[in-house]
């Protein structure tokens, strides 16, 4: 069963609500030995903290990890790694309307119908929040996969504002509060997102991730497929509505010869002319990128009324007046990194598991 | 662990290749006291068959499935059920070639890569041949969600042809060979194809698939989201390479007032003004139709020459003479619907047990 | 995969060593709903805690638990349950000589051999300090299983002392530190372990867990019958060796006839004479008292000198200074019945998730 | 889940009913490139196979294995192995009465119990000959483990009369039809138990199995140790009660100093001077023997009557007519030895899998 447990080799379980006093995840299947402290983790989560442009939620929290088991003396133990976040800054005054109402959109009303009971406060475990515990399990992943893998993602569009990708430079995803590959959409973004913010409202995004560096051979057809799990993860996110890998969407309209990525020899190994394929074929990694897009729709916390329904039955106007992401796609990108990692990560153990050494 | 077993509480396990003596699965968890006879399940395998018309592969199997345990007197008896279908038309002679080169856009390198083995009869264990056993499952899926859900998939696009929406008829799905809802666009697909096929290439497609009738609250946030298991599922069938549930990658350009499915009274109970969330609010079903679409690139088998590279390291020109699916998204419509099926009747069950009965 | 998680649908992830932090577990899978607060888990908790006598080790641990998640007013809300219990008594200094060394019959060796690496303070992962989360798991476990099944546990016997089961009196175990259900042996055992503890020895014991008004039907053939996963689960609890249900090996000697429990109509309903099936057949429960034992091995952690070897390969004479329990199996009695209330809430479950309501 | 599934990444997942049309097995994670044909498999199905003497069931089955998929051109090819054998003697009027009353200590009650439905043909799915897969597959798992590790059992126990442990000689277990190590049982035995065939009785027995040569480091602890996951394999094979590892029971009535096996150096590896532990510590594989053994209850087919209810709830006097193994346990050897075998295959890829190359 995988109610919150993702993996199978290399197992992440999470726990926590928005505001309840912290969340955490167990890490369980990892290797022994690796080199691992707080310090490995925390830049990734910094990444993802909110409050640090004003187009993310205002929300302010340290999100500071600490490791409560499986690490002895700087080095992974094989045992099950404990990771732990306080939370600080829960203001559960500002939700408090929320808990007689459904935002549509939201998983308020599914938590309610499904099991006649929800913690309200910040959206409780529905809550993005969650995904803080993804993305320290990722640093780890990262740490499993090795320094030869590289695990990247970018903002490739908001609302109907898509990048240029002929401007696509990865050192400028890093300079940006959008994590924009091109700096021409920076300022674009920056006059559209300010003006969905200042009207309340919300808009949806595209994130795009890459690994590169990732051996032939990962992915366990027919059922354990690396894009099957890829998708899984994901679609798991908050928020996420589509998934593509390659050229996704775009090959239902490829004829055989358009779709197909020729191979030739150099240096004797055989070498792909083009990717349309994201770099899986039959649920297999072929050494190529791997290449995924997911699209994030729009938060429906929002200050836009929205006709809705009571928790009593009674019809009525939502708005929401806590903090909020204007555009929740933005800090999705470490958490899409995060998930690509974690799903290569067990399904670098599983492959060795099965087949050996590599 | 779930190499080729996929489900949780209603599991699949699916083994066979194209060209071995017979394929079959075991559906475990299955329910007590269900009636199920061949008779259940052959008409699905039926729409499914191969041969069928000029648009799909000349294959000739009758794809007759035995019921071969977990059945007494008619009935399901809570042991696993094992049915099993042999295989009849191998003509392996007509795959000889591919044991020595790699199809571009195919599995074949992939498979070679990893296991350094791969039955290249037909696709061995990667072949859509596999599809058929899913579609058996799903079968008994269906008996297990019971006649209130009501399970339909169509195709909506065959290369750059789209159907017109304004025109959908689920009645006529079943008058074409193309699993067409549309009447207007059957003779422009019947052309497009028929100069595909003439010209030894292929093409892709794209499915849409709706449960109409799923009771609200399946689905198992975080990790067994039922969008989550979904897009696994969908994506683990051969050629998909996009998933997108409800308006999938359009939210991207959402916002917010545009993504909220409004929510008032009726007769006493919340219903939903649109559907934009495709059913599934935080990986939970909310009672409205499930709908899901998904992208199926073009067959990598085919007559049109692509340069590819042999065993051997020497770069060739690939040429598949076998039969073939011009189309292979056709058939993917009945194997959607299976997927889809089988989704959720494990997420009916793994609710069942969590939260009790309904 | 199950490396440090227990059951499918009722699942419990355990973390931590003895000298971490803490020590913490995620129960994933409760129903919602259930009225659940620290004062229904600590009980248990203290009938475990170590330090309440002179016949189990002097470590000073109020293990004092802490709900961090998926409790909501009272009420379980369906989602994971986070609990952390603090260390506060490590005493590192102790166990300082224990990291060159291997204690003979304990996991020290098998430990380092595998993973290469281990925390060797107070035993790290392999401590039988584990134990305290599947005693507070346990209580949630008795929750979702009702007021209905009452789960008892005693101790049947230390070293070659066995209780004289024609005095077995449930009320008496909890009026001794033993948990020994037959009055009359308390002062023997007294004398006994005492003189062991003095001689700076340990000795083994064997447990002995019922539970009464289990329903019939909880178990699921073949391969996750009910036996077959309480046999893992008490085989999992430190130190254990053996397990048998009913009759266990003692029905190796019966014919047919002796071990057969004949049937009988009462009330309408068919009643057994006897119970040497100890409540399964078949894996299934089958409404009789379910009744399991298990043997504890002595504490391989004791001031008697055992020939050994040491990290750098010398031949060495090992005594283990630190607090040590000289009869370990006393306080696994609470941890037995914990196991038990784990695999029939996990089978409660599972059964209603196939079955339906019953 | 794992109801007719066994194991994580070698995984065995069984179907059949004992007078259904055949019986068969899907293992799925097998490496790839194991030599592997019907011939590998089938000297062990030849030795589990009934009807070989008069102390085994008169029922005539070849027991005829057939490799479906998963192995191409003699090599496993690291996609699943589906294996059959066809029901060839099912004779089902012998079993005509049972379907309207329940055998005192079998599973016909509780089946019924759980499922409301039961296929009483020969026990259906409870029947003992689900073991026949058990023992497929664990040919198939001795190819994982290679030609360094080796798995035997042997019949230590029927009735009351126990082999001499001083005469044990492995060789003369393939020399008598109870798989006795000690030749002077045989006549005691065959006397016994011709006598208990004769009276239309039945009689239990205690199986003892060792694995030599296993590479110190399986297992994978907390819940996943080597002698958990072996007492559930061991525990769910039908009429088993009890499981010990090493000394078992016997620990219970040891002191520490007894059962520690102290470690000395020899050629610059530490090596053990005794085995009381059964080569598992801490639920890791230490490089010793493997040693456990487990108690069959007595059949409850017998002709000897035993109160009894009715389906219909009349009581009854209870009849099995039909043929049956007087000493199930003879049997049982072979398939505690595959069930070993199975464990140890799995428990070898899963630390591959984590830790890497061995």
């Amino acid at each position: 069963m995988s109610y919150n447990t993702f993996g199978h080799m290399f197992r992440v379980t999470t726990w926590g609500e928005s505001h309840g006093p912290a969340i955490g995840c167990v890490v369980d299947g990892c290797p022994p030995r690796l080199a691992l402290s707080e310090e490995d983790i925390q830049p990734f989560l910094d990444r993802r903290r909110p409050g640090q442009s004003s187009f993310t939620t205002q929300r302010r929290e340290p999100d500071e990890v600490r490791i409560c088991s499986g690490v002895f003396e700087g080095l992974s133990t094989g045992t099950p790694i404990s990771l732990v976040i306080e939370n600080t800054d829960q203001r559960s005054k500002d939700y408090g309307e929320i808990a007689q109402t459904f935002r549509p959109g939201h998983a308020d009303l599914a938590y309610q119908t499904k099991y006649g009971i929800r913690d309200y406060r910040g959206g409780g475990r529905s809550s993005a929040r969650e995904t803080a515990m993804r993305v320290a399990a990722g640093a780890i992943a990262r740490r499993v996969l090795g320094d030869g893998v590289k695990i990247r993602g970018a903002l490739v569009q908001i609302g109907q504002h898509e990048v240029d990708r002929s401007r696509w430079d990865w050192s400028e995803v890093e300079r940006n509060p959008f994590f924009a590959p091109d700096p021409g959409i920076v300022p674009i973004w920056e006059e559209y997102l300010s003006g969905i913010r200042k009207a309340g409202s919300s808009v949806g995004a595209v994130v795009e991730i890459v690994a590169e560096g990732v051996q032939p051979g990962l992915g366990a057809p027919i059922y354990g497929k690396l894009d099957a799990d890829l998708a899984a993860a994901l679609m798991s996110i908050n928020a996420v509505k589509a998934v593509e890998i390659g050229d996704g969407f775009a090959t239902a309209a490829y004829t055989g010869p358009e779709n197909a990525d020729a191979l030739r020899m150099q240096d004797g190994h055989p070498v792909f002319e083009t990717n349309h394929a994201g770099g899986i074929l039959g649920g297999i990694s072929t050494g190529q990128p791997i290449v995924a897009r997911f699209a994030v729709k729009p938060t429906s916390s929002m200050l836009i009324p929205v006709p809705s329904v009571s928790l009593s039955g009674e019809e009525v106007q939502v708005v929401t007046k806590g903090r909020h992401d204007p555009c929740v796609g933005i800090r999705a990108v470490p958490v899409g990194e995060a998930m690509l990692a974690c799903v290569l990560a067990d399904h670098l153990l599983r492959h060795r598991g099965q087949v050996g050494s590599l």
